[in-house]
């Protein structure tokens, strides 16, 4: 179904490219801002991203690809920002045209360093926008299974049911289902904490945890999860909807995920520093990490998030993941 | 920690014998009846049992094993049952002693297909051991980590506390946590029910379904399970324990289950007899997913439960998986 709003979608990366495939499906022309040239010329030639789900295939003509961050702004009714919220901030510098009437949509986990806020209070607080234009797209939902056109759900979620309506209408199709919900502050902290969480699973699996721990931790995580949401922003939610309990599994689970991956080598001894320059990257949860650890200790009533905790121990205080994963196995049932 | 209580596991296969090496952890003395009296030969001669779990090696001194049920109930206090659901009837009509004072545990996962009945309820009707003596183990435990000694948790439930206590006190050790509920209705319909959803989690696999959609039917898994409980038991619990949750997740995530490889030939295109055929056994959560549907069906309000419906039609009414499967996505957020 054509979809009257002007889609852009900001970021080259697996997901900003999941996201144009999907957009693709039903939008006449769809907006695609990336910061690397040369991968636009080779879409505009070859008809697919040199770097990222290389094997899904574009028609040219629907694309409108620039570096320059403005003009797809400015082409776009609907923004949608797929940049690794470590580099957000950077990117965002370079605007020079007013985001006043766009409705922006993120599909980042994580918080923005600078601000140390999630996505869209950034939004909020930096340029104005009214929460009833700011979104949020979740998953479960790895790139790499779109570009295999694998059936996955995502939650798009906004505070105007009507905005989550349109984009959900945007995103959907043959293998995309797609649920809204009003809880953008909450789906937006859980798609940051799982990542938290798919470190400490790396962990433990690294330092010779077996299976029936990994399904305890994540049955701890989920319920840390909805201690940790609630008392940020009380509100009524499952937190066994996909969006929140989903979430966490398919990035929990995953031994493709570069947050467990990373979990993975400091629980087999790797330093941190080490771990990041073999991964070439630094994984988000670990920015993740220190943002909820900080969050928490400025809450005067904290909840208690022995995980969130015992990771922070280990990434930031170069404490030892075996004693320290010692002592969480006390802490969970 | 020795306990006065003596023990005594019934069932020679993996889970029975995990039970067994977890017991001598702390006991003098532990009573195991199995059927097979070549095994119960191998034991003493070799010190591991030849068919599950191998590599687990026990003091014979420790042991008191016997292929007469009678000698090993009377031997004991506190009985564990870890044989088969399908096969606990016909090994319980062997009976010539009374039940009567028995502390009465169940390990098994599934109902007894003679009484339709979950097994403690089944110990309650028809050997008249009232409630306070009957209890539930349970996982997230597969047998093989505890062979390999690896952290893992159990809950012990019991309506009479002291008893759970007993018994978790007889089972925990350095590898092996135990918590204790209350719920010993739930607990085990838990331990049913998480059998369906891996065979569920196996079709989807089987045809083709990736792992976003199964963190999406895991999450609805969990919601179905508590509806399905909350309806045949209403209690206040918290479905996200490791005894729920955890379980489920054990199961549904594990290539290892063989429910989940029952329902992944059955997603590939075996028929359900020559998937057992091949398999050389019936999964268990074959029996649980008839006796589920037809607990559900015999209510007047039913709770909603689609993919326990979906697997029925697949296993009972020999409808197509893909087909089936097809609606059963809709039907999940």
């Amino acid at each position: 179904m054509e979809n009257k709003l002007r889609f852009g979608v900001f970021g080259g990366g697996s997901w900003g490219t999941a996201l144009v495939k999907m957009l693709s499906e039903n939008q006449n022309k769809v907006g695609w801002y990336m910061r690397n040239d040369s991968a636009i010329r080779h879409i505009l030639k070859e008809g697919h991203n040199p770097n990222y789900l290389s094997s899904v295939e574009f028609d040219v003509d629907q694309l409108n690809l620039s570096h320059n961050i403005d003009q797809i702004v400015e082409a776009s009714d609907v923004l949608i920002f797929a940049i690794p919220s470590a580099f957000l901030d950077g990117e965002l510098k370079n605007l020079h045209v007013n985001l006043k009437d766009k409705i922006i949509f993120s599909a980042i986990k994580g918080i923005v360093p600078e601000s140390g806020l999630i996505v869209g209070e950034h939004f909020h607080n930096q340029y104005d926008i009214p929460f009833e234009n700011i979104g949020v797209i979740t998953g479960p939902c790895h790139a790499e299974e779109v570009a295999l056109e694998r059936l996955s759900y995502l939650t798009i979620a906004c505070a105007d049911a009507n905005n989550a309506k349109l984009v959900a209408q945007g995103l959907k199709s043959d293998y995309i289902r797609t649920k809204i919900s009003d809880d953008i502050i909450g789906t937006e902290y859980a798609a940051m904490l799982k990542n938290i969480y798919a470190i400490a699973a790396g962990i433990a699996h690294g330092l010779g945890y077996g299976d029936n721990f990994q399904s305890v931790l994540m049955s701890n995580a989920v319920r840390e999860m909805k201690r940790f949401i609630d008392r940020v922003y009380k509100m009524k939610r499952n937190i066994n909807n996909s969006a929140y309990l989903g979430d966490l599994l398919v990035t929990g689970y995953s031994t493709f995920s570069r947050n467990r991956l990373f979990g993975n080598m400091i629980g087999k001894g790797y330093t941190v520093k080490s771990a990041m320059m073999e991964m070439n990257m630094v994984a988000e949860g670990y920015y993740a990490t220190k943002s909820a650890h900080l969050l928490m200790d400025k809450l005067e009533k904290k909840s208690k998030t022995p995980i969130i905790n015992a990771v922070y121990q280990v990434l930031y205080k170069e404490k030892s993941p075996k004693k320290v994963f010692e002592k969480l196995t006390d802490k969970l049932d």
